[in-house]
């Protein structure tokens, strides 16, 4: 019978088949190991001389790293194994025997390995990362399942920009043009007024020419939407939320997150509340140490590090200059030149994950933002319509999970987040 | 305090606040009744004449279907009401009065409805067939999830084109050109060779020039794939995960399912196992119903009820013809004219919901096949890796949520089961 490494705890004693492929082998003599991964987990076959059809055991060498291989045998458990248990082999065969495996324990260049992506999500650490991604989606999902959030998925095709145009992919969408969604924020507050509390969850488009750590072409994001929520009970939502997905996953992950060698001390710390900062406040922060920083501006990269290496959680800061904001951003009414935004930037550098606030629910005051920002109003009739039929205060955020899985992971790089990321200049595999 | 439609429960005897939309709202003399709406539920409000201040019950009239309302009041118990529960009102407090609603009781075209999709998910019918689309993906999840499956996101863009060229979206990509996702499939090969049990789940896209009432221009699929699964795993695997979605949803969601009056009792028959029809006694028991059918041809939406009709549950035909299939689908080892394929055909008319089979794992045949199919290599460099470095048997199948939905409900219309539908000349709202 053939079971899965990950179901070896229930087979103690028993004789099964294992396929998988060659993960590492060795030979030292009259006994050869085969360690075994079929994607579930690692277990190692041992192949006695003394116990096994000798045409089989001197096939043993025939094996290459990343064969395909059934091996059959008895299941003992093994404490001092990784896994906790071992295979006493009785027979193998090779299904198909690997050409010489392109990626070795040599280090490779990343343009290498990313060519051969679909080959390094093979290997111990890119599957880590990739088993955490399935965590935090996982636990994304359940918090707002369990919190009576309806999931309304936004389109991907629009008729319209949201977050500006310079990042925009088109296509001939028979004989209309479409854009490929930026966000599905606008969406969100529609379906936030029929279904209270809502989130989608998909993959959004932009068309960054920078090759930075922090930027994907693609990437995924999870945006909730509240109705009658104001800032600060965005930035309570966003925090609960946050503390849940992290402590979820270092609990459930500890072992992949173990082969990353992340240390999780500081991840126990991220437990809300998390410290507010308003934007005037972390403008003077960050001066100090960037003189060249101009107050009013948005923050960079390392603006973002100043202010979070000052803290030891996560850290909102809000009240943004209403300039630096998409249009759909409702202003502090005492001070229209900031908005109800907050972000929420990582420890560690990991810098922004979270960028959301309450939204504009005047008719009026959304005209006149739509006309400061050269959008057109008529692409914009069905998001208007909004503040025409029961207009509502409302506020929501959008998390990145790409960001988010590479800080909880501590990994630089947000293209290792991804299973098939797509880059400035990579489209491939 | 404000609390949520759905909480009231938890605050019998209690003063709370509700805010959200005037649903339905009538006078009659003394005492005043409106159904606000929150997403969440439906609660009557009572207003008596004698209980409120003369200035706040004289202002009832001033509510219009839609506008945004804040109710204060005690929650009680009142079995007769739909929710369970009413509201003694205090107060109220009219957020925005709501113009003139555009979707009346009246029946409206589906053109008008479409155009003003964004107001109309607020009806009680369309509110209900998203929270089935919603507690549906949920199950989607929760199935696979729940026995070992790595979520593994398929890319958006892709450099090549894997179910025929005549239906593909494509982008300018920087330089060069990307292709939008037709199906994850051919990355989930990749990753079934890293994690073993995988599957992906996002949008995908064909550029289908026809108006039916099952096909959509973008559409979300469930794409699992597994290691060393044969034919025969692959439809057991699919008639568990169809049971379980099925009756998973008609469970927790009863009352939608109620209030779109899908009648129950064929849905309770969903149990595995599914029967199994080889395609060619399919193509022998349609021919006997329309003499026009060639044998050897795919299945039209007609001729699949033709065999559906004959069972009382979801029927699989398997072994197409290989040339009415996509290049990647195993051959029959015993007669290549046919393939390893199989498809799920849902009752009631509702026809093909899965997809799927075994998959080609010799490196040789594989290229033949993209030469018979006039494809081009290059762009399949990486897939054909899987047959260089381990290759392995495996199968894998798509479910196209949106069929999915609007079986389950009983709807006519795909355009229905999603929130934002994008149709052959329609990308707005």
């Amino acid at each position: 019978m053939k079971i899965w490494i990950s179901d070896l705890k229930d087979h103690v004693g028993q004789a099964i088949e294992l396929k998988g492929w060659a993960y590492h082998h060795r030979s030292s003599g009259k006994i050869k190991f085969l360690v075994l991964r079929d994607g579930t987990g690692y277990c190692q076959c041992v192949f006695v001389k003394a116990q096994i059809e000798e045409a089989i055991f001197n096939n043993f060498d025939q094996i290459t790293q990343e064969s395909s291989v059934a091996v059959t045998g008895v299941v003992r458990a093994e404490p001092r194994s990784p896994g906790g248990f071992e295979l006493t082999a009785a027979s193998f065969q090779i299904l198909q025997r690997a050409e010489n495996f392109p990626i070795s324990p040599k280090e490779h260049g990343p343009d290498f390995l990313m060519n051969n992506r679909h080959l390094w999500i093979r290997s111990k650490l890119q599957h880590a990362v990739l088993r955490v991604r399935a965590e935090i989606i996982a636990a994304v999902r359940d918090f707002f399942d369990g919190r009576g959030f309806t999931l309304t998925d936004a389109p991907i095709f629009t008729p319209s920009a949201c977050e500006g145009t310079s990042t925009l992919f088109k296509t001939k969408y028979f004989d209309e043009t479409a854009f490929l969604s930026q966000s599905g924020q606008l969406y969100m507050e529609a379906t936030a007024a029929a279904f209270g509390k809502v989130y989608c969850f998909g993959p959004t488009f932009r068309a960054e020419k920078s090759k930075t750590r922090r930027h994907l072409i693609e990437f995924w994001m999870v945006e909730p939407e509240v109705a009658f929520n104001d800032l600060w009970d965005n930035m309570e939502l966003a925090e609960q939320f946050v503390e849940y997905i992290v402590q979820r996953t270092i609990t459930n992950r500890a072992e992949e997150l173990k082969a990353l060698g992340r240390n999780i001390e500081p991840m126990l710390k991220v437990k809300a509340p998390f410290p507010r900062v308003h934007y005037d406040e972390a403008a003077m922060m960050i001066k100090k140490e960037n003189p060249d920083f101009l107050i009013g501006d948005d923050f960079g990269a390392p603006d973002e590090t100043i202010i979070s290496s000052k803290f030891d959680r996560p850290v909102f800061v809000h009240h943004y200059p209403s300039a630096v904001k998409a249009f759909y951003m409702k202003q502090d009414e005492k001070d229209p030149t900031k908005c109800l935004s907050c972000d929420l930037l990582a420890p560690e550098g990991y810098g922004e994950i979270i960028g959301g606030g309450q939204r504009e629910e005047s008719l009026e005051n959304l005209l006149t933002r739509i006309k400061e920002h050269n959008l057109n109003t008529a692409d914009f009739e069905w998001f208007l319509d909004l503040r025409r039929y029961g207009s509502f205060p409302h506020a929501g955020f959008g998390l990145g999970i790409e960001r988010t899985v590479a800080w909880v992971c501590g990994i630089q790089h947000v293209r290792e987040t991804i299973p098939f990321p797509r880059l400035y200049g990579r489209n491939y595999p």
